[in-house]
């Protein structure tokens, strides 16, 4: 068996200079801590701080990544035992499924999903083989053995991995007894919750009702209109912010932002607590709620994101199936200028104000995302995005966004991931991305050396910190 | 005169690690056929196997590349005599427009067809003086000449150039009699069709009713109805099975698709019968036909292609002149994910069922072509096409899809020319192209040398072979 | 103090051989003049020829690439003491407005205006520190010294810079006094007018009304109705070529074209005159005066240039209190296949006719404006513009616009500045771009030596000649 280690100039470019200056920027970020400022890493997994079950459950199971890639090779949800939407599962037996994985293993050569894996089999669980379908069992096993041992329980691997803070994505109305939990054992990592309201302020979410109701409940205070409402979320984010939350995220189809009055915004919500509301109610009342939420961001200081332009549960059968999150949510053509106007002209220049951009139409960054971050103080650009959160989606963003923007007008690196294990790998393809671009910017001559040493730090853990208020 | 040969590490990167890598991987190529699943060489040439006429008719009459780009330059196509639409022409004496072409053989620099013709020019014709306005008739005659000669014969040059299939794109009314003269010929040449039926499922087709008749004709039933339709589509679909088709193919302005009930498809096409549709219910019955096409694909297996997003005939006074495909179709904007919405929900995870994909439209390709790639198990991504099957083209393509669809949901090249003799030219590219980008994979440790073997063989044949069934 | 200097192989590819042929190539451009087709430096600077009165007024006040970048960390136009829409000032001390450029320089860094400000600082004025909070006053001196000798009066460094040829923008009623001046003066540096009626055509321009009556008086012709509205455009042209034009400029929101009956645009004529149009009426009238303008170049031969896709004037507060060309435009999505396509049926063949458009959309680059550009002979491709007007925004143009148009259906370079001292800088980053392009294209064996080097000079100075008519 062949033996398989990472190579330390990995994604660098093969040219020599380059390479060499990619190098010696990467390594000064190597005593850098990891600052994951968004992300979806299901915080009980600190609360319990029991042993990950198994490889698949840790690797398969939750990442949509890995199960739509192989879907789209014919294998169906229903082989992995992905867990339905209430939750049921088949109980196969996860060597069956981590045998299937294996097997398809190769479908992943030149895909992030690849990048990480490979990162994490070798660098976090030491295994030096590429995983086949011939070692699968012998890896299954030598990883599983790993998880029983106490470097490898979550707050082990927390600590282990640097991370000097980890922010949740949580739903406004929820309790954050976790992150109480967490906070009150007296464990010292990081934790802080991120407020998301999209359940609330999308009146065609499907839980709309019930996310209302219980946000009246959690609060103590029923919601009859649209000023309780407003009222309610105020309190919640001062909730989320004691509980150390510095910013807010707001996942949109399209970033339209309209300010409505209010006695139109309440006609509105009144027919959606009716269950009688419109596409175009619905889209002018997600239009106000950003204004609304940009207005509370001036007031209370969270950063607010906006991650737009992903049409959710795209395939009818696995939504009804699987529901949420299975890697069926596909990007749309997105537009920002006109969308944007005006929430940026209320807010884009409120000394208070912070907003962070996301998007997964490319085409953008150059066109209206970086002019945009060029001008108003308020806007910052979030790193590359989802399918774009790769070795040359990463690439592209530099490339695209910086001649405009500056790189003082971007926020660090996002790994927005639900795989904790992936966290390390994540930030280790964006440290090296982020080299490689600066080596390739020093090789031509257009910055310094010191310029570049300057920046492998800003693009690494000073801007994050500015920009997310750490 | 200096002498022009090709230099054999052509369009490799210039990095001497890659260089080499690039160079071995396309070593490995060089004993593997040419498969063309795609394309529009004029049958009839394997029929007669007469000699080319002289090289006006051969390089420069048939293709639109060339005299588009004379035309920009103010050649004007009665210049160059281009068939006018009644097929008539002026007799202009080939040397002449032979001689217009060389003296603006320098716009080509940089351009795919430069790269081609330099390839036909040097390695099939062995010119090894590049083409210039004073070398235009030695060059001209050293062509004809070869052309007289049986190596330079179509079937000939087909064994030569180590193809082992061909197709052709035929209307789904043809009756496909050069398919079976040829098929009945001896020869062992696998040239198969592929069933194209745009002239009869986009009403506002200038010849839709001729069509109609002559479909009606070639099954020997009268359509009278939308029923009658489908089944004469279903006949043709089983002949041209039968005639070895694998492969349906789409052309479509924008990719909507759109189930109709039957009544209102007849009441749709009674209306395009008596003549009088609306440009509404054109493009509701294309929609709709596109789900009929799929459901077909998902009971006969033919493999389903969509290449859509090209506004044809932009240019009036040509179109009335010369007639169809003279370079005048300019491509727009496409949207694929609402589009494609409801004909991936119905068919995208039916097991029969496979679709490929191709766009004009290159904001595309990480937005929403490979996000899709990535989940559905019957959609794969059509190589770069047209204006993007080029050197730069195949690479943003490459560098754009892979991350996020990964290698194994393409389906490698598709040459799509009228022009026989740039076949080898154009696989050379493609060759080239990927051996290059993964060579660079390589060099930046992203893949081993031994997946980058696998894969070259899989984008030259493997992908190919079974992405079109053959 | 470490010294700054640039290098001499600044921009090119770090791979020896690229950067050996890029080198040799970009010294083939340095006994090449400047041509500065379109831009918009200030006339009156060689009327006047007096002193630039200090570093701020030449670097900051005027360049919205500068303050545009400031403002979007924190720092107001007032705190520079941006002039207002009236021509106020506050007068605050210039040196305390360059301290402040000066702590925030490190903001340019990997801009391009970081990259032309380094070249007017070391190689206009001799300085050879990088600027920074520290050395600001001294710089600050040292240039300021400088601007108070005779080599650094407008003319000498007009000379200096081996300008052969600087077009100005100017609105089609404007007098071209200064024009005249400079004419008179006996002074042999070559300043040609452009005739810019965007006021005029563009109805719901604030100004509309007295821009009409302005050009009733410079013509000596009440304007009534539409047919005098085009009798007075024909002859400010005629004036306009009599002063030197040879092209117009045309900067539209969406570049839609259609032709009006004459009653329609009178009658839209009369409403404008009345001040109640709409906003449908004025984009009509738009699109059909951009027919006309194309039918007035048809016959007066001037080049019409189309800047199309910048969203003006997006912040009201900046606008309101600064006004135009305060760095506050934002491009938008563009659609040009379809919006050009009546222009292009009715002009693009016309032997007389000339047309150049720009794109702030890059995604059209390769999919819409490339292929039009490879078809029509009366459209030619202006280079990258303003955001794009940049490293990778050159080269991004490049790569996607050569396969498809070639070379030779671009123009050259242009500098659209309004910063006089940035013009060597400018065509020094281009004049790079462009040698280290082909210089890529010749380590690749795409195009030979010989070719580069034709296109070298084509690209710097031929292809501008010939597009421009100069």
């Amino acid at each position: 068996m062949k033996e398989f280690k990472l190579n330390p100039d990995r994604f660098f470019d093969p040219e020599t200079a380059v390479r060499k200056i990619a190098r010696e920027l990467y390594e000064e970020t190597l005593s850098l801590p990891i600052i994951s400022p968004h992300g979806h890493v299901d915080q009980r997994i600190f609360v319990d701080n029991k042993p990950f079950s198994n490889p698949t459950e840790l690797f398969i199971i939750p990442d949509h990544y890995v199960f739509r890639m192989l879907y789209s090779h014919g294998i169906d949800h229903s082989e992995l035992d992905i867990p339905k939407k209430d939750g049921s599962r088949k109980g196969i037996d996860p060597l069956k499924i981590w045998q299937i994985f294996s097997d398809n293993y190769y479908l992943f050569a030149g895909t992030p999903s690849g990048v990480w894996l490979d990162y994490e089999f070798c660098e976090v669980f030491g295994i030096n083989e590429k995983l086949t379908s011939e070692n699968a069992e012998k890896i299954y096993f030598q990883i599983n053995e790993k998880l029983q041992s106490p470097e490898f329980l979550p707050r082990a691997l927390f600590e282990k991995f640097n991370i000097a803070l980890l922010s949740t994505t949580d739903s406004a109305a929820d309790s954050l007894e976790y992150h109480k939990t967490i906070k009150e054992s007296g464990w010292k990592g990081r934790i802080i919750p991120c407020f998301r309201p999209d359940g609330l302020t999308n009146l065609l979410d499907l839980n709309w009702s019930q996310n209302i109701k219980k946000l009246g409940e959690v609060n103590g205070k029923e919601i009859t209109n649209y000023k309780s409402f407003l009222t309610s979320l105020e309190e919640r984010r001062k909730f989320f912010k004691e509980m150390g939350a510095t910013s807010t995220d707001h996942g949109v189809l399209t970033p339209y932002t309209h300010k409505l009055s209010d006695v139109e915004s309440d006609k509105i919500f009144q027919k959606a607590l009716k269950g009688n509301v419109t596409e175009t109610d619905a889209a002018l009342f997600t239009a106000n709620m950003l204004m609304e939420m940009a207005r509370m961001s001036s007031e209370d200081g969270l950063v607010m994101q906006i991650h737009a332009g992903s049409l959710r549960n795209y395939d009818n059968r696995i939504f009804d199936i699987y529901g949420l999150d299975k890697g069926i949510d596909i990007p749309v053509s997105t537009e920002y200028t006109n969308n944007l106007r005006e929430l940026l002209n209320a807010f884009g220049s409120h000394k208070n104000f912070s907003m962070i951009i996301f998007t997964l139409d490319e085409s953008n960054y150059s066109r209206e995302l970086a002019p945009l971050a060029g001008l108003y103080p308020a806007l910052k650009l979030g790193p590359s995005w989802w399918f774009h959160d790769s070795i040359e989606g990463m690439t592209r963003f530099r490339h695209s966004v910086t001649e405009t923007a500056g790189f003082y007008n971007t926020v660090g690196f996002n790994d927005d991931t639900r795989a904790f294990v992936s966290i390390p790998a994540r930030h280790d393809v964006a440290r090296r991305v982020d080299a490689n671009y600066l080596a390739g910017h020093v090789a031509r001559h257009i910055i310094s050396m010191e310029e570049a040493r300057n920046l492998i730090y800003e693009l690494t853990n000073g801007l994050v910190k500015k920009a997310y208020k750490l």
